[in-house]
């Protein structure tokens, strides 16, 4: 069976060279791949992975940490971490780390640890203490997508100017007792630091119109029939019912439009719903939003990993992206 | 620093049997892992994931090829794989091959090629037939989740059966004009094989009844904007309106019902709509369907396949699940 060697040998590379270029790493040129390749294809060698890694210190693997898959802004941005990737020949290995879970615990305490990976994106992780301390102590460049604190570069939306802005609009439509719908202590998961920026941006605004009495915020899970669920409780009270709706996501935006549809009120006129993200259901459901684009997100934060995984000690960075409104017809004026 | 002699010395084990409990693999006893680990955690040692795959020849990582994250069957899948995947102590690796692009292309020709897994599933793949070629090159295990052909094991649910079940449940209810609603090609990717199975299923059933002059497919995104879309187009016309729609999937099924609301369509009295799923948001919907529980097919792909690995010689099989009927207020007969 042919070797490494063989295959540098044919190629007129050294093995070091010869094994860069099967590991599709990038860090050759096109030529000497291309050459190193058909040399590999004649001899018929297959390189094994942790050869390859031990040739080159690298594992060519980029790890992804995050709470669901199966939610649209995780999954949204696992396709644009996986398709730039892609780009860059480098593998994407997976982490599921739901809140609360053992399996959580197992992957903070053993798969992590395993350092399969040149580089780790936390998407939406908000680590405990002892999990951010196990993170530290991996030792290799971190970019969170979404999430606090200065130990590792962030790339996220700017949650709370999108908060900000989504309640301004209401306001200025003429509303007055707007409620903040979703997110908060639930069923033991903590309460998600995204969230947490966006209620503090409605409360903001409320607060800056002097309409700090009307401020409330009903939990509830952040998902689609956790808003409906939600929502189909705060409007079936007509003495209770709020005009105007933030809520936490379009998600949530979207199931109280629906439980209000099923009430029998009308989306504007008897009530405005505006959310964040511009879910792939918003246009259906004619929701005025503040949009976000997941997959912008992953792709920045795989490049500014591969940054810093080629030089350690470039700074953190911090990069907001911006949120644009895009007014559609599930808000308006309450006297309309 | 300590290597893993040092580690097998102070457990008082092989280097083997250290480098084998430090894996996570499972091939040594419980005993054995603990005391491995203590005497690594003693020592400050953490292995090398390409010294642990070059000592036990494994790579103690699987890898999963779906052409979508983003949708719920495969979000849910996903899921189940990989939790299972945590209780044996193995990774994920995720390649998202989504049909008609060149990473699809790269992820057959390079990635797969590389075999940095010890066996592949692979979900809802319906691969070309040099895809398959190539797929067989790797030579390691391969389970599919839903798919077609002999090669490879195949979990699934019984596509053909359900959608049999659904078209026969509006046929009982005393429906004659019976549309199936979902699916086909468009858009350059190919009609995939679950859906053709469903299709099939459906139009066996008006066969058997004695009603193929009522046979229709109306094609559309498998997703719940293309349902939406499609049949706000097909029930805005009242002459061609059918009674009752047997959609591919819950998501479609869901799109047709939220334009059926809007367009003033009362569902179930003057419109039917039966999926197959049991998707999360079918409750909302109070939809009628056939319940598959992907999170299961899931898991029962990764025990087939580590059998497989186990065991390469172990004959191919094909799990065919039942689809449980589940009748909510979404179908009723046509003449109430």
């Amino acid at each position: 069976m042919a070797g490494i060697a063989d295959v540098a040998a044919r190629a007129g590379v050294s093995k070091a060279t010869a094994s860069r270029a099967l590991s599709g790493s990038g860090y050759v040129s096109e030529d000497t791949r291309v050459r190193v390749r058909a040399a590999a294809e004649a001899l018929g060698y297959v390189p094994s992975a942790g050869a390859v890694g031990l040739a080159t210190g690298r594992t060519q693997n980029i790890g992804v940490v995050m709470p669901y898959v199966n939610r649209w802004f995780f999954a949204e941005v696992l396709e644009g971490i996986q398709q730039t990737l892609l780009t860059h020949g480098l593998d994407l290995t997976l982490y599921d780390a739901k809140p609360g879970t053992t399996g959580r615990a197992r992957i903070f305490g053993d798969f992590l640890a395993r350092k399969r990976f040149d580089g780790l994106i936390a998407v939406g992780l908000d680590p405990a203490d002892h999990e951010l301390d196990q993170l530290t102590q991996i030792g290799r460049p971190i970019v969170s997508v979404v999430g606090a604190g200065d130990q590792a570069s962030i790339v996220a939306v700017d949650d709370d100017s999108a908060a900000r802005r989504a309640t301004q609009h209401l306001i200025t439509l003429g509303h007055t007792d707007i409620a903040f719908l979703g997110g908060g202590d639930r069923g033991g998961t903590q309460w998600a630091h995204v969230d947490q920026q966006r209620l503090a941006g409605y409360r903001r605004s409320m607060e800056e119109a002097g309409l700090a009495e009307f401020e409330r915020h009903i939990a509830s899970d952040v998902t689609l029939p956790g808003g409906y669920a939600v929502a189909a409780d705060l409007l079936g009270d007509t003495r209770g019912r709020p005009t105007g709706i933030v809520a936490v996501c379009d998600e949530v935006a979207i199931g109280a439009i629906i439980a209000a549809r099923r009430l029998g009120i009308a989306v504007p006129s008897a009530l405005s719903i505006v959310g964040i993200d511009d879910h792939e259901f918003a246009e259906m459901f004619s929701l005025t939003t503040l949009q976000q684009i997941p997959r912008e997100q992953g792709a920045a934060a795989v490049e500014l990993l591969l940054a810093e995984i080629a030089d350690p000690a470039r700074p953190r960075t911090r990069e907001l992206m911006h949120a644009r409104m895009i007014v559609r017809t599930s808000t308006a004026s309450p006297s309309v």
